[in-house]
């Protein structure tokens, strides 16, 4: 049974894919009194008043959370503690502050010590997504399905905890709690290594000859074209991930670069055998997948 | 206009995803008064009888080929050297052999020296698939809007190119005609480095400690996701192309490691912007895809 503890006032700080989803599921099931959107962008901002989903739009971020009971940060990495240290006074006595970034150590050390005690930070990050982003790219059933991380740490608060856990539920997803350093590992290598090297094969098409460029995108069937559609993602959300959680991505990028140069001397040798092997094993991997879950 | 020249009889040599896919359609709109299904694995052959798309089913070869009009050669490209060698004599003055592999040069190479003058050999590659495999993985809509490219040398006989382009869009396919060199070095960089990559990394997870692969497993997302199942395709197949396209493979996997490594050292030193330069630039390309033709 999914509960409705219902909040007074929700304040969405940054419009994009992920909030604008949230606040859709906010207004479409009644889970708080009022919405609140927050963007510095003039545009974002007459774009979410298109949508009719917020109940107020405003520029300022003070304004925004004032007399919230929950404040959603969903802003790059990057941006979100300077904007914490913008508004950390104005939150409200028993408030409750989360974000949905994509790592979680760095998040949590640069944003925890600038807030006052008595408001409850839940670091969290729901694993959904698609390439595309701004407000109108948003969709209530995006989470649906999927798993949402909180990494909060001893100190957080049981009841904002379960708070936290109770929406994203009421979004469709599976909630669980983890450690952040274990996050940022877990996650630099189902999602940050990919969307590297995407970015990375894209990028060296890119480069290429212009006749060869215009073959390729030509005749991309399916391994490139994927490889662009994730190569499509948020630039500066992206930016902000590789800035964030470098150390695990490095450490990560370390291991899949010393397998990548194992594979190109059996290509080189013309290694059948330890092609085979390889090329075997990686089934399992996706079986364990399709059996954790329905693609 | 798509003109109907109907085979007497067409046979197919191997009976995978490809072949089997057109095979069907060569069944539905009768291409073909005869439709023979070569299969050396008799789990395959029971497979194709309970399919009931051919008409005849054989392991025999050269029972395969005789008085076949069109063969289609779909097997492994490490396969069909030995295959054309063991039917070359019996196949009929004036038929036209054709082959769906991934790489052409080679292909090329191996088999044209082995044919009789009267037979015109027309290499293909329908640019079509998924990461299933077998008979009962095909379907006929596979090539329906995607290219075929086919390689003929100066040689090859005008007539047969006609009839397989033909063949090809009536399975729905655009046709283009290809150096078999330049087809290679495309297809290294949208196709066989893509796969590379995906195998490459699904195989470092396999090899992460045990209770990190689990979380990894749990937790991916998009990303790593699309990549097991690109990881997914046939072993046999793959390990074909990069034992038989090594030199384009090579040469494309050089400038990748390149870049990426530029990458590592550009997250190593936590440069943004040259993070959010190539992350902007790999948006063009996506474009350029998207007004290509719809995802």
């Amino acid at each position: 049974m999914v509960k409705n503890n219902k909040f007074k006032k929700v304040s969405f700080i940054g419009f994009g894919l992920i909030n604008s989803s949230l606040a859709r599921i906010f207004k479409s099931k009644s889970l708080a009194d009022e919405i609140m959107a927050y963007s510095r962008s003039k545009s974002t901002r007459s774009k979410i008043k298109k949508l009719n989903i917020a109940n107020k739009i405003t520029d300022d971020l003070r304004v925004a959370v004032k007399n919230a009971d929950l404040i959603i940060l969903g802003v790059p990495v990057g941006a979100m503690e300077s904007m914490v240290k913008e508004f950390a006074n104005d939150l409200m006595k028993g408030s409750i502050l989360t974000d949905v970034g994509s790592i979680k150590k760095d998040i949590i050390n640069s944003v925890m010590p600038l807030l006052p005690k008595d408001v409850s930070f839940v670091p969290g990050h729901p694993i959904a997504g698609t390439e595309k982003s701004g407000p109108e790219a948003g969709f209530e059933d995006l989470f649906k399905g999927h798993w949402c991380i909180l990494t909060p740490t001893e100190n957080t608060s049981k009841n904002a905890i379960n708070k936290v856990s109770n929406m994203w539920r009421q979004a469709g997803m599976s909630v669980t709690l983890m450690d952040a350093d274990y996050h940022d590992r877990v996650l630099a290598i189902t999602s940050h290594i990919p969307h590297l090297v995407a970015y990375s094969i894209v990028g060296t098409v890119a480069e290429l000859e212009d006749h060869l460029k215009t073959e390729v995108i030509k005749y991309s069937a399916g391994g490139f074209r994927d490889f662009t559609r994730i190569a499509a993602s948020d630039p500066i959300m992206w930016r902000d991930v590789f800035l964030n959680n470098g150390d695990a991505v490095l450490e990560m990028l370390g291991r899949f670069i010393e397998d990548l140069t194992a594979l190109q001397k059996s290509i080189r040798w013309k290694d059948g055998e330890a092609l085979e092997e390889l090329f075997t094993k990686t089934r399992t991997i996706r079986k364990g997948i399709i059996s954790a879950k329905q693609d």
